[in-house]
This record gives C-alpha cells, structure tokens and sequence, in this order.
C-alpha cells in the first residue's frame, strides 16, 4: 500500500492522478461494485434486502487487510478472489446469513473490469479538465502571437519565416481532435462489465440481464451489448486515444525545448526557487517540464503496443495476456496524466522572447527570405530565371558573408526589375507571412465553438 | 518498382490492398494532386488554363523514369522532389512556358501526405467491405450457433458451459465496435494537406485559402482547419484503429487455432488442395489462415508503437520522425487488410463439429457442471454446505475416475435434497446457460441495425 | 516510500528483487556513491581526510526526508539535486568546513547512474540464482523424461511422437545460452559513471582520471574507456538480455499452459491450498504461474523497445530520453525476476501425467504414426507410392473411425509388405524417436559442463 | 519478384543488403540447404550419390516459377513446401528415380531457417565492413579533433566546455562495443538447423546426428546442441544486437542534426548535386542523412519488440508467431544496413567548422566558463562563497548584456583573488578540458587495438 508518492511518481505523475489508481482507490472501487451488485440483486429480488444492507455497510478498503490480501492474489493471480473471502469475513462478523450472498453470481473478472472502468471514469475527467486549461493556455499564445514573426524550421533548417502564433495553432488544432476524441472514446469505455464466469451470468437463473440492468443504474455506467470479458477493444483503444494525445504533448514538448536552445533562446520555461537548476552549473535554466513530457511521449507508444498485442485473449476470459493490462492501463493514464497536467501549469507562463525570435530570422542573412524574393522576380523574368538569380546571390551571399539584401541590391540583373524599396519589402518577414494569421483565426474560432459546445 | 506480388506480399496481404500500396499507386496519387494542383490554382486564376491543361495532361505515372526517380529521391530524403523535376520535363516537351507552373505554392510534403490520403481513402472502402464480410459471417454463425452447447474456458481451463454462438455473437459485438471507429477515423483522417513550406502559403500572395479549398474540392478531399504537416495524430490515430482492429481479429483467430488442436477439434479450417498440408504428413490440417491472421496480430502492435512514437516532430516539419512513417503506415494497412481479407474468406467454410462440442464437455467428468450444482443445492442447504458437499464429491469424482453425476447419486447428504431426475437435469448443458441466448440477440439485432444505417 | 510491497508487486514480482529497486534502495546506493566519492577523493589528496569521514558518516539513506527529496527532484528532475542537498546540510550539522566537498566534481548523472549499475550488480545475482535453480529442475525433467513418449506439436496440431525429455531439453538448452550472455553483458555493464557535467572531469584540475580508478576501486567497478552519460548502449543491452531471457521463459509457460488444457491435462502446476482455484468452480486448477510468466513476457519486449527508442540522447547529456530510463529498466528487472523466480519454484513440483501423454498420443487414430509408415513402406515399394497408400489408408481411418493400424492390416496392398507384427512396431511412439535421446544427452551433458565452469 | 529496388529501398536501404534479403537472394539459400542435405546423406549412405548429383544440379533460383511458388506459399503458409515440390518436378526431369529423395528427412523450418542464417552470414558481414569503416571515419575525427572545443550541452542547454573530439571518441566507444557484440552474437546464431518435423530427426533411422554433421559442415555451419525450431533465442538476440547498434547510429545522427542547426552551424552534411536541397528554398542544406539514420533508430526499437514477443512459439513448432519472424528481421537488417552505410558514407566528409564551434562558446556572454570561476575562486575563499560570488555576476551579466569576464573585473570582491590575467585564462576554453585528451586517447588506443585484435 502506498503512503504518500514514491520518488518517481512525483516526477512523473500528478498528484491527482496517482491518488486515483493506487492500491486504495483501486480496491474501494471494487468493492464499490460489491455494494452495488447486492444491492441490485436485492431490487431484483434475487437476494434479501438486509443482506444487500450487510454487504454495503462493510464495502470500505480500509477495513480490508491488505498484505494478506496481497499474498493471496499472488496465489490466485486475482485480486478479486481474496478480497471477496475478505468481504465475505467481514459480513460474516455482522450477519452470517448474509454473508452468502456477497459476489452472487458474479465473476473475479466482472469486479476487476468494472472497477477499472470506475477509476477511468474519473481519470476521463481529470484528462479532460487538464486538456481544458492546456487548450485555454496555447489559445491565449496564439491569439496573442498571431502576427509574431518566427523562423520556422523543416528538418531542423530554417526554411521561411512564419508567426509564433501558427505553431501555436498548430499545437491548438491538434488539442482539439483530442478532445473530440476523448469525448468519444468516453461513450464507448464507460460500461459496465457483467457476465459471471463464462459471461453467461447462468447462476442468476434468467434474471440475469436483469441484475446487470439494476447494476448499472447503480453505478451509473452504460449497459453493454454483453459481457466483454475477452474482447479488450474498449481498454485498448482508451490506451490507443492517451498515447495519440501524449505523441502531441510531446511534440509540443519537443518544439519547447528546441526554442529554448541556448543559441535560439526564444522561448524560457518559468523560473522559480530549485527549479530546473543545475548542481554546478549557476547559470543553467534547464527544460524540466519539456524534459517529463518527452519521457512520458517515449515510454506510453510501448505501453500502447502492450495493449494491443495481448487483444488475442483465449476463449471466455484469457491467460496472461488479460493480466499484462492490470498495471500496463495505469501506468499510461498516469504518464499522460502527469505530462498533460505539467504542461498545462507552464504554458501560460513560458517567456517568450518576441525580439530574440525576429532577430533569428536573420541568422541566414537574409537566405530565409530567398523564397520571397524568387517569387518577387519570377513575376518579372520568369520562374526559372528568378531561381537561377537568386541561386547566384545566395551563393555570393554566403561566402562573402554579407546580407542577401545586400547582395541583390548590387546585382545590375536584379536592379532592373525590383527597386530598393521593393527589396527591403521583400525582407520584412510581415510580408511573407501568407494566410498564417488566417490559419490562427480558423483554429481558434474552432477552438472556441468546441468550447462553447 | 514490384512487378506481381513478392514471396510474403502474397502469405501476408491480399492483392487488392498490395495493388493500393504500391510504388506505381504511389506516384499516380502524387501525380493526381499535382493534376489537381494546377487546375485548382487555374480557377483561381494563380496560373493559366493552359498550363494547368498541360500539366494534367502529363500526370501520369507510366511517364515516370522510376529508377532515376528512387535514386534521386535518396539524394534529397523525399520522393516528391525528384517527382517534380521529372513532371516538369515532361511538360517541358510539350509546352516549356506552361512547365514553370508545376507544383506552384505547393512543398513536397503536401505531395507526399495527400497521396497518402488518397490511398487511404480507397484503402478505407477496402477495408470496410472486408469487414462487412466478415460481419456476415460471424453473425451467421452466432444465429445458427445461438443455442450450440461448448464448454466455456477460462485461462484456458474448462469453466462452464456456453454456447458457440454466444462465442461468435462476441466477436461480432467487437466488429460492430470497430466499424463505428471506422467511420470516426475514417472522417477525421480524409482531409487536404496543402501549406506550402511551412505551412503559410505564403507563395500564393493571399490566395492560398482559396486555392486550398478549391484543391480539396478538386480531389473530394475536406479542408482541414489548417495543414497539418508536423501534426501526425490523424494518421497515427489510422494506425491506432487499425492496430485495434487487428487486434480482434487476432482473438478471433486465437480462439480458432485453441479450437482446432487435435484433442479438441471443435472446429476445423475450410479444406482445399494444397490447403494446410504438410510436407511430411499426410493427416495434417494446419490452421493456416488463423496462422497468417495471428502474425498479424503480432507485428502490427509494434508498428503502430513507431506511428505514435514519432509523432513529436520538429517544428514546421519533422526530421527522421516523418520518413519513419512512410513505410510503416502502408505495412499496418497491409498486413490488417491482409488478416481481415483471410479471415472473412474462411469464416462462412469453417468445419464446425457440434457433436465434438458436446463430447468435450464431458471431459471432466461432469465437473464443469459443478457450479450448476453448487447454485442448485444452495437453494435447500445454503451455500456454504453446498459448496463443501460439491467439493467432496468433485473430489471423489476425480480420484475414482467416476462422472460426478454417478457420485451425487450415491451421497446421502445429497440424495434427500435432489432426485435423480433433478441431478440429471443439472447435468444438461442446455438447463445452465443463463441469458446467452438474449445476448446474442442483443447483438445480432445491434448488428443488423448497424447494417442498415 | 514504499512500506511493504504492493497488490501487484506481489502479483508480478519476487521479494527480493522488489527489495532491490524500491526507493531507499536507489537512494543508499546513491549515497554508497558519495561516500565512495569522498574517500576517493580524500585518497588522491583532492579533499581533507576528514571531509571524507564526515561525509561518509552521514552517507544513511535513512537519514533522509523522503518526501521533500521527492518534490524537489520533481522541480529538478533529478533526484541526486535535492539529495546532494540533504545530504550536504545533515554533514552541515556536524562539520560545516566538511560540508564543502560534498558531491565535489561529480554530476548529478553520475550518482544515478552509477547507483543504477549498483542496483544491477545485486539484480544480476538474484537473476543468476534463479536461473540455476530453473536449470537445476528443467535438467532433471529433461534426464526423467529422456524415453517418455509424448505428441510432438506443430502449429497446434499433432506431428509425430517426440519425448517429454527433448521438450524440457530445448527449454534447457535455450537457458544455457541465457546464462552464456549474462556472463557476457554483466561484464560489460558494471562499470563506473564518472565524468562530471560533461564528462570531461574539469573540476578536478587533471586528476580525474586518478579519483575515477581510486573510485572504481571503492565501489568495486570496472573503470570504462570513457564516461557514457549521453551512450546508453550498455544499460539497453542489459534491459534486450532479460527481454530474451523472459521470451524463453514465456515459451516454457506456454508449453506448460497448452499441456495443461482440460482436453490435454498431460501436466499440472502444483496444487496448494488458495492457488490456482476459482472462486465459483470448485474443480478448476488454473495455471496461475503460467499466467504469470505469460503476462510478464507480454510485457517486457515493449518495454525493451522503450530503452532501445531512447538511446539517440542529445549531445553530453539528453533531455527526456535519460529520464524515461528511469523507471523502466527496474520494471524490466522486476518482471523478469518475477516470472523466472515463479518458475524456478513450480518447476521441480509440476505434475506429469506420463499416462495421459501416451493416450493422447492415439487421439488421431494412429495418424501421428503415418510418417513412420511411410518411411517403414518407401523403402519397399519408393516413396511415392508409400505415400499414395497412406494417404489412402489414412482418409479410410478417418472417415470409418478406425485405428490406422486395422486399416493398414486389412489392405492388400501393404499386407505383402509389412507383416503385422512390423506395423504393430510402427504404432510404438519408442520406435520413432530418432536421434531424441541423443540430443536430450548432448543438452544435459553441456548443461552440465556449463555448471562446473 | 523484385526487379531492382522500389522506392523506399533506395531511400532506407542499402544496395548490397536489399540484395542480400530479396526474394531470390532468399530462395537461391533454400535450394543451397537442399543441395547440401542431398550431398550430405550420400556421405552418410542414405541416399544414392546419383540423386544427390542430380537434386544438386537443379537447385538453381532461376529455374522456379515464382509466381506459382507465391500463390501456393499462401495456401501452405510456407514457402518451402511448394519450393520442394517444385524442385522434386525439376529433378523428375531429369530423373525420377533421383527425385524421390528431394528434401529427404527435413522438415519445411529446417530449409527456412536454415536459409535465414545462411543470409544472416553474408549479412554479418556488411555490416561488420560499415561497421570498421565507420569506427575509421569518426576515429580520425576523435583525433583530430582531440584538442577542438566545443560547448558541451547538457538537457540541449549549453553546460561546460568539451572538445569536439570527445564527443567523436563518445561515438567510437559505443561503436567498439558494438563490434565486440557482433562477434558474440554471430558466434551463437550461426548454426545449422536441421531437426525434422518435430525436432528427433525420426525419419533418418537412427543417423539423424551423423547427417546433421555432414550437413553442417557442407553449409560451414555450426552444429547446434540440438534443433531450436520454437527456441528463437539466436534470432531475437540478432534483432537485439542490431537494434542496440541502430541506437548509437541514431544517438550520432541526433547529436549531427543538432549541430547543424541554422543558428549553431557547426557542421554541415557533405554537399553534393541533388543532395539535401530543397525544391522552393535555395539556401537550404537539409541533413538528408542523419533524417535516414533518425528514421531506421525511430523504426528498429519496435520491430525488435516484435522479435521478442513472439518467442513464446508454440510446443515444437509455433503457429503465427514464427512467420512474424519472417519480414521482420530482414527489415531489421535492411534498416540497420542502409542507416549504417550511409553514415559510414558521409562521416569522412563531414564539413566541421571549427571556428564556429568556438564562437558558439561565447553564446552565454562568458557563462559556460562559471563553473571554472567558481572552482579558481573557491581555492582562495571557500566553495560556498565563491559559488554566490558568481552566482551574483551572472546575474549582472545576463541583466547587463555584458561578458561575465568584465563583470568580475569590475567586481571589488574578486579582484583582490584573481587578476586580470587569470580571469582571462579562466576564459580560454582549453584551460577547462580535463581529462577530455586522455579520454580520446583511451578510447583511440583501444580502438586500435580492437582492430589489430
């Protein structure tokens, strides 16, 4: 039993999160489907109303004894088996009689099932509230960004200027096909799992769907079409949606802490007292937050294929392969968890140096602009003629080390048909910016209607 | 470039999906955007009509110098450049004037990502109608099996008695699963990838919405919000469906081969000559198909891990991380649509011995009926001495190699509570089977009702 | 901090190995670390003698505040940070002159590491014991079984007859090539991490190399060519090592798992009160170790590809790639531990059902024998001709239900080339084991050989 | 058939190694092993010397019909079964009477695998010639580098100073490791497999051993212990071993990228016509080669994963899991090989800038040299004081915009410990090395000697 967070889970995980699936939560959960399941039974009048009462009364994990009932799951590779003996102890301490009646009719992997299904439930909301307030936070940058000339890099080269507020858009508009997927993925995870031991639910003499109908007003979980003991689609496609949601974090991750680059130095995550400092070296401001992201964006797509490869279960409830999802699921709601919640708490606080990221436009001098003015000339003389002069003035641009502008400005080639100040207009990133302000706009129009949806 | 279908294309794909994914596919996808390209920014008045009919006239994939095309394309790390030289060539021989307008505004990785979208498109409708097919087949199954006694297994034990079409109704109720992702994906992924270097149009002086939409419009294509070229979720969230798809498709094809062992021979796969044989003995009957199906479900898992792995791309567009998905996302569509082809073929063939179904249940003794005694004396002695009297003579039965049925019989503690005939009643797979008969139900009307929307 | 182990640790884990990697384990060799580090430095004359003490002397992880060491390394992601820091105040207390040359020349990397190889070096030898004792009992059901005629099995159907000794032999032989490797990686991952922020050693003023052999030798390491913090080969190599070793054990536990079906019930995992029942089957045995063992070799090939997939860490030292090690490895270690621990004890107790294996060898009416008659009649009438009549006879078997040795015996054409008493010798599974015996000593031998090196 | 490479070959592939790998390279080793068994059960007298001749004369890749072969591959799930057929009509040709003897006592595993290892020797040997030429190419960087300095960068920030031949050295290292891994690993996976259909050799009358021996050495294979069909230790290792050795390409590859970044540009990738351009951007000079050897490290880890996972094969020969072996480790060895070749291309004409890498240096205003200060001042007033002595004017530093150098000048409380002078030597990168020589030296003398060795 875990008291208080381990060394890595505070650096991995969020609080809120691992509170949610450790041992304690966990077993209350299930025992939260005991209580549940006797008191639908009672309603169905499958068993006696004071004995669902019994049963409920004692459904608290703190009554249960936990090293022993670590000790038995071992032998029984099930957790659910020794907590019910446990329970059944304990109604047995109240009322004997109504201790037969604990887990009537139903299966170790019924309590197992549903109780994870409880606790993502509550994991749903708290991605769903994390993804709200990191959505809130990129939506302000973009806004805020939206005509704020940045290099923008492909294969980690300078390429053409574009705004800081596009990347960040770019970052939006992937949040918020997450959030639509959350939301469907929600629909089709949150069910109740049922079906006795070969997911026939035979002990309940015909009156099984009935129970299962009870139950699931119970605990407020859908009815599914049937029991889905063997059929893993629903807790390996919530694994799949996570691992799609940390690839962005980490990519948003990954651009951070390519900014934050000494040479680049456009962006800064939050300085505060013993954060991201070094041992020995004073004047470091390491990418802490960027640096949990990319590990949670490293290790969830392994965890993702563990999910998917152990799908094949055997027959009516598998071997193995149900087991290697009992910590493999946790393990990526609480790296997601952690990731999405530390990003969430910097974003809108990364300092974002607007003048470093215009004076790296010009790192190039001037060859950034290239495009521009290729376009500019190919109006005048042509594409092919405008590409072979400016192919020419690059090349002198670079080995003479003077600006592109420069450059052009002294070519008689170039003279004629573009004047000086139309030169200088075509090295001002705002005039190549194309329809990025237009992009912003539509992602964060969609981002508001989503929001307001 | 493959001329037929190499040694493994032909065990692990099926030819339509190899066909859709091929080199030759490949390029003509890239050459129809460049088509569409030019007609698009024709109507919008960016090039002339005339070039834009030129251009089309030439984008065909048969022109192609394929060798000069792959070696160039290592060279630059993109298929697309090489492709656009050679394009422009041949236009060059038609209409030099019109050959400047090739690709106008457009980067290669908007080639490169829309082509891929196209083929995923038809890949999609592939998909789909294997899928339907193997929805058929199941239900069928699950219809004519509805009330099929089998024994029920649980780690791969004999548990209680099911029946077979409650086994099949399973794996429809996951299938119905997947074609509503299928639709969900199916919208989210479809969409234009138009952004120019660095995702700004910037080239197209103000144009570029416009022309984006009437590009898309040309290829009957949605328009995204805005490109997409270093977010990857809509085509890791293809593989992630995929990936799950396979997934069943594995437990299913887990499920036949445990099913076809020779001491259980429930079920046996189509026989054809040249089918499943051996080299050296001449009474086999390999499960092939179920082999091709489960080294599917192996290697898919895996590839879709690297999908979700590089979706931290760099910036405006990714290093490494973007080429790292070329090869893999065409491998999950073929070795899925290969598995799922396999698997619908032989479903409506497969040899299902119902008498052999019956006699295993029996394999035990009549233990597996144990619990239906249990529950039945449970009602006159409570459960607890039930249990203990089930116990003692499941022990018996064992031990003396008797049918527990025999054993009941002649224990006194039994005798005054159950008759004969009550304890042969009890041993009638068909008295034990709870409501899955009703399960089914619930999910070949559900299937059906999918069907029809 | 972890009191006691948790519900799955249990499940998954071993004690011992549990006990390894728990929290204030990492922690004590973390400072195992500075002490070392002081006393070597003290030696090579960098810092006072009584430093050194005074250090060393406060060097007790139990010392530390556990808690807000585990907040501050979440700030710092590092947990060496906040524990140099406690560290340097508790030496504080006693000696603030000493206090100075706490951590002195180190980076935090080359305490973690460092405490890693630590941690591994107790890991390798719990692995190792466990691995001999697995040996130990496969190589006695290997000698047991040497003659003991069993189905042989290919892809889930019956072959021809092998021995349940040339079984245990090719599990045996695969484990002698595990500990073949282990000695070779173990002897290439123990070594030292030292190199200082970026490996270079600058703070110690041209005597790195000198403290890094003093330190080597303190904590009983090999000194490497070089520092490794950003060359991650050696831990991935232990971490691909145990991956091979839990896919052979995985093998074993799917053997096991098949033989144990209810259908085939040719061997048993031991019976003990509480392990492998159910909760509401009174007759099941399930193969829980085998679950087990199956669940952890489903688990650890993608954790493995985790350690592979980080390996590219930027430049001296990596961001978010290092960390994702972090956890992953001990995972790694503790699920291989557990399922080899698991093993190794149900091996020596697994019930063999030698009758059972014999009787199953006739489940297909004398088919497996078909080769053997084939081979027995080619050398008569050509292999063609052989074949064509077995495969005749075998059809005829078959469909009128009946042994293929009165099949055989009533054909004409075969009656003038084997007598009955030659195919009843055919129908002996001991006639056709071929060089079975001969392997299973040449495994037993080596195994043996391998022991007293 | 493949006829020459398909598009992404010649992108991620190398030549020789697709070669090797291709359909034919493939089938021409199958008909190797079945000439070699022929030839070797003359030796032994089981089978005439005539048909040995004549089954030799026909194994000839070039005289199947491909086509057929594939299609029936598919219905067998094998290519060896139709390969023996087809080759048993080609000898018929010939001679009937020879042809009875084709693929005498194997089983369709024994030419499969037996094959694969015949190509993993060729491919042992690629990759062990790239291997040495890349160790030579970056071993001549570690040396003339050895004294270069460059920013060390740690978390991607700028940390100390290192010399770039460290870095090369780092490299070498790791690449030595991974050439003393090959050995071991060729010496375990080389080995003949030859066990029959269930692993006794049954159909060889007791002279199974004597032929495995015969055929071994006509293959000059190993003989292993004995046959490992469901025991694929020997491949996954293989996998392993390349996986590991992608992973140094890629940590290489990463730290190449990062420092070709537009703004560090300390190296560059060798230009060369329709090299790394772009088709819009003139200026740009993408690393083509380090995003091939990104993409092989980001794909490998996960096909690695695969191997490991499906080593649980099943009894004596696996179902699904053994031909997902089949695509995947060849995919392996193509993407290792091709990253591999590649990078052992361009590594002896890398464009270093030395020049820059020392400006770069100065990118912190003189921060990167702190550390050094805070050591020089600490000998004359303690660690603690003079850790906020500097720790002060950095702050000043970074406010100002001023060099760290001059604020201490100006600083009263450092003047009267260090003069002008020995601030500036503080300044000079080579005075803060460490033991960086002996470290490339260590790693370059050993280097050496491996390669004498």
């Amino acid at each position: 039993m875990t008291v208080g967070m381990n060394l890595f889970d505070s650096v991995f995980g969020c609080a809120a999160m691992e509170e949610l699936f450790n041992d304690a939560a966990r077993l209350q959960r299930m025992l939260d489907f005991e209580a549940a399941l006797a008191t639908a039974e009672a309603r169905c009048g499958i068993i006696p109303a004071a004995a669902a009462k019994a049963i409920a009364a004692r459904c608290q994990a703190d009554l249960l004894d936990l090293p022993a009932l670590a000790k038995a799951a071992a032998l029984s590779l099930n957790p659910a088996i020794p907590l019910v003996r446990q329970l059944t102890d304990l109604v047995i301490e109240d009322d004997a009689e109504s201790a037969r009646f604990v887990h009537w009719g139903a299966t170790s992997q019924d309590v197992n099932d549903t109780a994870l299904v409880l606790q993502m439930r509550d994991a749903f909301d708290l991605v769903a509230n994390d993804l709200e307030s990191l959505c809130a936070g990129v939506r302000t940058l973009a806004e805020k960004h939206r005509s704020t000339p940045i290099a923008g890099r492909t294969m980690m080269q300078h390429a053409l200027p574009t705004t800081f507020g596009l990347k960040a858009a770019g970052w939006l508009d992937a949040l918020n096909r997450h959030r639509e997927r959350l939301v469907e993925v929600r629909g089709r995870a949150l069910v109740l799992q049922f079906g006795g031991a070969v997911g026939t639910l035979a002990s309940l003499h015909g009156q099984g769907l009935a129970v299962a109908e009870a139950l699931a007003a119970e605990l407020r979980l859908k009815l599914p079409v049937m029991p889905w003991h063997a059929h893993r689609d629903r807790v390996a496609e919530v694994a799949a949606m996570l691992g799609l949601l940390t690839g962005t974090l980490g990519k948003i991750a990954r651009d951070l802490s390519l900014h934050m680059q000494t040479e680049i130095a456009e962006i800064l995550e939050p300085a505060a007292p013993g954060r991201g400092g070094s041992s020995t070296m004073p004047h470091k401001r390491n990418p802490v937050s960027a640096g949990v992201v990319l590990a949670a964006a490293a290790r969830v797509p392994a965890l993702v294929a563990t999910m998917l490869a152990v799908m094949p279960q055997e027959d009516e409830r598998g071997l193995g392969n149900w087991q290697a999802e009992w910590e493999t699921l946790p393990q990526i709601f609480r790296l997601t968890g952690g990731a999405l919640h530390q990003l969430a708490a910097i974003v809108p606080n990364l300092e974002i140096d607007v003048g470093r990221m215009r004076r790296n436009l010009d790192a190039t001098q001037g060859l950034i602009f290239a495009e521009a003015v290729v376009f500019a000339l190919a109006e005048r003389v042509g594409k092919a003629a405008a590409h072979a002069l400016v192919e020419e003035a690059s090349g002198e641009a670079r080995q003479s080390g003077r600006h592109l502008r420069e450059v052009l400005a002294t070519m008689k080639s170039v003279a004629g048909h573009l004047s000086t100040a139309e030169i200088d207009r075509l090295f001002a990133p705002e005039g190549y910016l194309g329809a990025a302000g237009e992009f912003v706009d539509r992602v964060t129009v969609s981002a508001n209607r989503n929001k307001q949806a």
